[in-house]
């Protein structure tokens, strides 16, 4: 039996997932030490994950190592970078083996198909959450921000909205979907997000910004809006959905879960007419759709939504840990 | 009164601590955007502290933000690395502005000190915990390893060793200590950790190995050991030790506690006799005592323990929150 933190590290995190040469001390020593290559910045993100707040309480090891690690490598595929490497910061109740086995089994599946190699991080005891720092690399200045949205550009969506949202709901037991095909496409949706990083890293020289969309696209292009100080409307029949969710929802009900709907992790992009031209035709060779839904306006503009090109209300708010709690 | 995730985030953690041009995108975008100097290397830790297993829970926001931060950054120290950015994920289960004030005031002030840069991280609730990454630069090659001990290189501390661990008994009123400024010592010692970055800095040209001593002497000591393939000796009566220890405990207690008590934060090094000469004139200069405790012999020899040079046997084992536990 494992009894120790050393035992645990040792027995199920100290695996040469990737021996990347960039990785010069990796798990084992104070610090990690590394090497960035020269003309790359640094790309560095931190997400948190406990359970019962950010993952149903029932969730299994496997499918909570592959959301809770997706969903944080999205956030260097929304910024343009190459992943590299990954610290993990693992609290837990009690040992497991069982559980950890699993977890761990995924967590390295997914990390060696992305060649990223884990550098070190910490495990303790405590009510369970886990904390990754994910890094990546993105060339000199060619970053996605959410800052450079300009008046008059397009913006896209790549894949599909409000499927994860119906995913969970349909684990919550608040959708029903008879279609068992349907009901397998929205869940795995949910539980397997995909960072886009092919698409990150082509929009590199032609979005002028970019966020992933995981509070919802209203509450995430708000940022872009935010940052690049301008406005926006959105065309609701524009909104791209898979026939999954087209076939398990009501009209209206889609178009707030398109709206609306947490953790579809696709990229919320926005591009110069001018630039769209060279951009198309690359995309288009990626094999995943992306789609036009809005235009970027002057900030006095706000943001307006438009359905059968009518402008109609809405108060559309995304989701938040501590709003959902007060 | 703050009620989500953004507002808390740009209320109290949105400072602006330190304006490094190594940060060309801190808080606020998907990634944090850095930049690591040429001919450096990027030393990288993680910690997690969690209310009730690493801290008394009655600890003031003051004390838990200053001794998670300073003992985490104590990591970079004992590679000999320049502190440079920090990463903050915080799990809170409600929203106490009161305490995230106090909190994050002594989060900044620590971090001006040392001129570190928050770069990002994540604000989740769920039950209380903090996790840090740390980041720092070391130049290329430099770096204080564990694994660099050879037989025959003396084995250092710096300062006094046990006081933390008095600090803490005495806080769960399991010591007590009648001096009141002996009492406020080693409290201080144990809830305002140093970290050693000058030392580790001198000893990068000089030591052949370092770790800083989180777990006890021995258990970190058993580190030293197996990374670099050695057996060594201690000599209990050279272990330094406070005025304040020594008074408030028996010979044995105080030499138990720095033997195995935890959270000293010193550093414990090894360095060979010739490079002894050049680098002790300059640790004098630091103003800090290092004191020599033993030596580095071969593997096979284990680990041996002398007082009045006369070998005793011991069984000092570290602290493990699992362990513990089970």
């Amino acid at each position: 039996m494992l009894v120790s933190e050393f035992d645990i590290i040792s027995h199920y995190f100290d695996r040469q997932s990737n021996n990347r040469s960039d990785v010069n001390i990796g798990i084992g020593d104070d610090c990690a030490l590394m090497t960035v290559p020269n003309h790359y910045q640094l790309a560095i993100s931190t997400d948190t994950f406990v359970s019962g707040i950010h993952f149903l309480p029932e969730i299994s090891p496997d499918d909570f190592a592959c959301k809770s690690l997706l969903s944080s490598l999205s956030d260097l595929a929304a910024i343009g970078a190459d992943p590299a490497w990954i610290s993990l910061a693992i609290t837990l109740p009690y040992i497991d083996n069982k559980w950890l086995k699993s977890f761990s089994d995924s967590f390295f599946n997914k990390l060696n198909y992305y060649k990223i190699q884990l550098i070190g991080g910490d495990t303790t005891r405590g009510p369970m959450s886990v904390t990754y720092t994910v890094y990546g690399f993105v060339p000199y200045g060619q970053a996605l921000l959410r800052s450079g949205a300009c008046v008059g550009d397009w913006i896209y969506v790549t894949g599909t909205l409000g499927d994860s949202a119906a995913g969970l709901a349909i684990l919550q037991d608040k959708l029903k979907v008879k279609n068992n095909l349907h009901k397998k496409i929205l869940i795995n949706r949910h539980l397997r997000p995909k960072p886009r990083f092919l698409q990150g890293k082509i929009l590199r020289n032609f979005a002028s910004s970019a966020i992933d969309i995981s509070d919802g696209l209203v509450s995430d292009l708000k940022h872009i809006l935010k940052a690049s100080c301008c406005g926006a409307y959105i065309k609701i029949d524009n909104l791209p959905q898979s026939e999954a969710l087209k076939q398990s929802t009501t009209t209206e009900q889609n178009h707030l879960l398109s709206l609306s709907g947490g953790e579809d992790y696709e990229l919320c992009f926005t591009v110069s007419e001018i630039n769209l031209k060279i951009l198309e035709p690359i995309l288009l060779n990626t094999g995943l759709n992306f789609t036009r839904i809005g235009q970027i306006k002057k900030q006095s503009y706000g943001i307006r939504y438009y359905f059968n090109n009518k402008e109609i209300n809405l108060d559309i708010k995304g989701f938040d840990h501590f709003i959902s709690y007060l």
